[in-house]
């Protein structure tokens, strides 16, 4: 059979999984299921009919709900949940990743957690809680408790023994984390070192000493960023007293770097939280609004700005003309600005020197570019307008708007993230208003100072 | 020693390397390196004066500069190249990864790259030659051929003991690839699976079979994707014969993840490609010119729509005041939806029942949003500006150009992914030109129908 499971497509598979359940191969369904990666189980799940779910549930061993279950979208696993009912969930979460299952309590009403903890093993429950204690977004949040360790004195052939004692948990793990009599961290072997050791070495002399750890409370950008750097499959999370507490593996550091990614998008478009394809319109709406209202109340505030300048425009209309370059161009430098610097501490250290450094920087890029610009434009207003002076105003406003525009986008988020908040959020709201304001004043206030030579557009 | 090394800080270990250098302490240095992360090592060159780089370097062995090496960016890699020599450099290059060789050399000239390969082992310079022959951006271009395949009629014991064979550069590896006589792949065997089987075992029993494998041309977005679904550590390249060639590791992904993010920032925000905190001044001015000239045009072109309405603006001023919203929540909400498609696509699977979803979707949001904003600013406008008709039209515009926005934002980008083209790039330019473009059409084209009426401003 191997051979055969081994080349079938996706929908040949679903289509003798039906097969199975409708005619209840128990033991064939569980055997062919054993051949695939969970993920490929999620996807046979997800195209399954609804009316096959049910007894396909029942057909599978605990262990493989377990796995099953931690590959489902939120929705799915409570549904899974309900179908199981409260005493075969239990069993399943008991089998389930820690830090998965404590995700999905996290989901459930308190009630409905007391009642799921109730049923599990003391011992597991007791981790369980433990977990749920820690912010989702800190390494305490996303550490798994099922790793194995060992101790310092003990030899490669221990370790070997061990492991396989633990076989069925270790899966994902490539790592031996080594303690000693004080139950602190002090060393980690990998599974190949033990692969190429003699049985007999002492775990001591094998192993490394300078392990790279994070904190319970570290953010989780520092876990990823740790991970990323070091090229590590894992890396573990210790207390204060260097007592090791848990791991957390690669595959969740990619997920974090795609949720840091997806939610720096989400504030620099200022698109609201957590809005994907499958997210209902009026939801998507409701995160969206804030937002746009937002922006409402801040496009006013520029209308207001050009209100107090309605003697000028009345004087002179073609200034309206460049009114919606001049305040674009002015956000849109912000906004690269802004993306840089958004960015770059994803990836770099931002020490004193790397500030003072990055603000001379874009200090010189907006005068660059506002050269260039307003050069450009001195050019192209003097031949459609006919006028020098009005060609004089807009060139030397787009200048000094873009160099304000520029700072304004590095400065601000740099300020923010001194004072600890998410310089993302700058996005939108913050950085556009400042700059709308700033280079609608700083053009219609030059174009008043020369109100006379303009008058006779 | 062990025990003070893993304790020291960062600055601590400089002035050690520097006392070793300046002392001449060949072998100290080489055995403090050895407890160090190639990670640690970069960080500690970086930090080193530059005037001991050249000694640093000397007292290195060939690995440890093959491992430094591959932590740095391409500029220090150059650089240490120079120093180093053609011959000291052409030893150190055959100890380096492939991926990250193939990499520094397609920075290189093609003499110089000649000149370095003639120098090389036969069987190095011939895989390095293939290496560099994919495109940078697919499966072929970040494969590493440095890997273990064992015959699928081997043993345990056969198998753990070709590992010891290759222990060196089958260090980041975890798992064992398995190949039948016509060296196609057909099974996997993890170092766990190894380590808790008996040595007499086959390793066809012990192996998984349904092995997933990528490409040699698939792109990189698809590896990521695939090493990040199944939560691997590597996953196999294959040629279309089922042939293995390579193996691309999970440390590979997370680095994908954060270019094709960054990269999707940048379109999104109009960036220009390639800015990071040490880009200097003229080359992210360079960078960002193109767009933001273009941009300048679309400015104008919003400038020039005005100038056709002139009449109209001239005989009721207070339409100006509600210009810059109108015209920014549009852009606003295309926004959104935009960065909603971009994000989207990176994770989901995009079907054409999954777009006309998302665009029936997007379609009621924008009804929505435009009914809430534009209840708002009817009443907003109408007792700022004191006429219940004005309020009428900016509130009727601005429902009309933020579903026109919204669709923009969610249909042009889908159009482009349909046709090959990465939609991210349809940010700045294409949906701000066309939502400006239409939500001044639209807006002023209302007012002058209702010019009569509006008239007594």
């Amino acid at each position: 059979m191997d051979a055969l499971v081994a080349n079938m497509t996706e929908d040949q598979l679903l289509v003798l999984v039906i097969k199975y359940v409708k005619e209840a191969k128990r033991s064939a369904l569980q055997q062919l299921l054993e051949e695939l990666h969970p993920y490929d189980v999620a996807q046979l799940y997800r195209g399954l009919p609804e009316k096959h779910h049910h007894k396909f549930l029942t057909f599978l061993t605990s262990d493989q709900i377990a796995d099953l279950i931690q590959e489902l979208e939120y929705e799915m696993q409570i549904e899974i949940l309900h179908k199981l009912g409260i005493e075969r969930s239990s069993k399943v979460m008991n089998l389930m990743d820690n830090d998965d299952l404590a995700d999905l309590l996290n989901e459930l009403s308190a009630d409905k957690i007391q009642e799921f903890l109730e049923v599990m093993r003391k011992e597991d429950s007791q981790k369980i809680r433990s977990l749920m204690s820690y912010p989702a977004d800190t390494a305490g949040g996303l550490m798994n408790n099922q790793f194995v360790w060992i101790h310092v004195n003990q030899t490669v052939r221990q370790a070997v023994n061990k492991l396989k004692e633990y076989a069925s948990f270790s899966e994902n793990i490539y790592y031996l984390y080594v303690i000693n009599e004080e139950k602190k961290l002090v060393g980690v072997v990998s599974y190949r070192d033990l692969l190429i050791a003699d049985e007999d070495e002492r775990i001591e002399d094998i192993m490394f000493s300078r392990v790279v750890s994070v904190s319970v409370d570290a953010d989780q950008e520092e876990v990823a960023q740790t991970i990323e750097r070091y090229d590590f499959i894992a890396v573990p999370v210790v207390d204060a007293q260097n007592t090791l507490l848990g791991i957390i593996t690669v595959d969740d550091a990619i997920d974090i770097v795609i949720r840091e990614a997806n939610e720096d998008i989400e504030k620099l478009s200022a698109s609201g939280k957590d809005i994907d394809f499958n997210t209902k319109a009026t939801t998507a709406s409701f995160r969206r609004l804030p937002w746009l209202i937002l922006l409402l109340f801040i496009g006013l505030l520029s209308g207001s700005i050009i209100s107090g300048f309605e003697e000028t425009l009345d004087q002179v209309v073609a200034l309206i003309f460049f009114m919606p370059m001049i305040a674009g161009m002015t956000g849109n430098t912000g906004t690269q600005s802004l993306a840089v610097v958004v960015r770059g501490i994803v990836t770099s250290d931002v020490d004193r020197k790397t500030v003072f450094k990055l603000i001379f920087r874009e200090l010189r890029v907006g005068i660059i570019i506002g050269l260039t610009c307003g050069a450009l434009i001195l050019l192209v207003a003097t031949l459609w307008i006919g006028s020098l002076t009005l060609g004089i105003v807009v060139g030397s406003s787009l200048l000094i708007t873009l160099i304000v525009g520029t700072l304004a986008g590095t400065v601000i988020p740099l300020m923010l993230y001194r004072f600890g908040v998410d310089p993302a959020v700058a996005s939108g709201p913050l950085i556009t208003t400042i700059n709308d304001i700033f280079s609608l004043m700083i053009y219609f206030g030059i174009a008043t100072a020369f109100l006379s030579q303009l008058q006779h557009l």
